[in-house]
């Protein structure tokens, strides 16, 4: 059932709004063409990048380490994994242009048109773990309407720590039911539920690849389940 | 001079962008004529609540209490006026309602407009004493396109303190000085300034009502100093 007094739609945003693998693939093989970077497999490279991910943030969960934002976290794996590709020669500007690549990532094609139609009814914004200004670039990049941008750094927590989606809720000054969590991830709708906010599924099959095979249908009966952000709205009655 | 860096325009909101005098005294007026309350003077009684603004900041920026929403110190001062200006009959909900007149103010008809202009090409967002929702709402109600939307919540800190202006630098991850406070008060300018924002100045000599002279002119050199948004627009080459 659509609840009927949701306020604010927010959404994951790696996966679910942009294709950070298809973007980073491009942008580190065109860099590596333009800088002579022979014989380095760039898809390997992008997916052990995003392998790092959750990892990197996992003590920050446990509270083994202070908040630290993902752009630090990004650069870090970076940094390891330039050793490990043997990749040399890049300069500290080189490194901090690649780092920002998560900053230019593109919206899929339904992204933009969906979020303006949703705007016209509801607040919207990311509730992601990235940081404010990596989404906040994303977004001037690549023209996702948001009302506001509230980071993880914002928050000062990772999801799916329940702090990041009541800090939202909170943020918005809504009780956690009138707030809806759009995502292409079972586990971020699950957790989200667990802390009373309503929710959202779309598919996002080709993610992790044209052969990827994570998260490609509901796994529990979220309120809306959609094909993608156009269906999401109609079904809103945007 | 022109800072030719600057990537971020941040405003001062209550008196730079909205009406909240003239605003407030409308929906109190229309309130209280609805509900047959009569002899109750508007106009004191929204100057009042404005004055009570200050103050209640002020045991949070001297660290004698926790962090507390702009909406709740507006609720303490409604409370407080209306014992003050014997006004009876009201419920919770009139309460609730009155207090989010601060979420309905009406922005000055160059703002609009000009913030349309100015986010081609800068980011653009409120730094105002005003938590997120607040913020989020006005924008909404009035139409003020934000970039993004960090309230003096996700701040946790009230102006002039330093940590406000330094703060939406950090979440910006930008040097201070690409980022320019716009505001209609030399005060918040010159705070900006110590903390090594850029700084643009336009006057809003209604702000207090039409024979008011506070801040009628720029203190100081400021970097930009415009007769309203669209000169400030045109002046920063938009």
């Amino acid at each position: 059932m659509i609840p009927n007094n949701v306020a604010a739609l927010v959404f994951d945003t790696f996966g679910t709004l942009v294709d950070w693998r298809g973007s980073l693939i491009q942008e580190l093989s065109q860099f590596g063409a333009a800088r002579g970077l022979a014989n380095i497999d760039w898809v390997a490279f992008t997916d052990a990048w995003r392998a790092g991910y959750q990892p990197a943030m996992e003590p920050i969960r446990k509270g083994e380490r202070g908040f630290t934002k993902l752009d630090i976290l990004h650069r870090e794996t970076l940094d390891r994994l330039v050793k490990k590709f043997n990749i040399t020669g890049l300069s500290e500007s080189d490194l901090e242009h690649l780092n920002r690549g998560w900053h230019r990532l593109k919206p899929w094609p339904d992204v933009v048109p969906g979020m303006k139609r949703l705007k016209t009814k509801f607040i919207i914004g990311p509730l992601s773990n990235g940081n404010t200004s990596l989404l906040l670039n994303m977004s001037k990049h690549g023209g996702i309407p948001w009302d506001m941008v509230l980071g993880s750094d914002a928050l000062r927590a990772y999801k799916p720590m329940p702090e990041a989606y009541l800090g939202m809720a909170n943020f918005l000054d809504l009780p956690p039911i009138r707030v809806m969590l759009v995502a292409a991830h079972n586990g971020d709708l699950a957790a989200a539920r667990k802390s009373g906010l309503s929710t959202g599924f779309m598919p996002r099959p080709h993610e992790y690849g044209l052969n990827a095979n994570r998260d490609i249908a509901p796994t529990d009966a979220w309120d809306v389940v959609g094909t993608d952000l156009q269906d999401i709205a109609r079904q809103l009655g945007v």
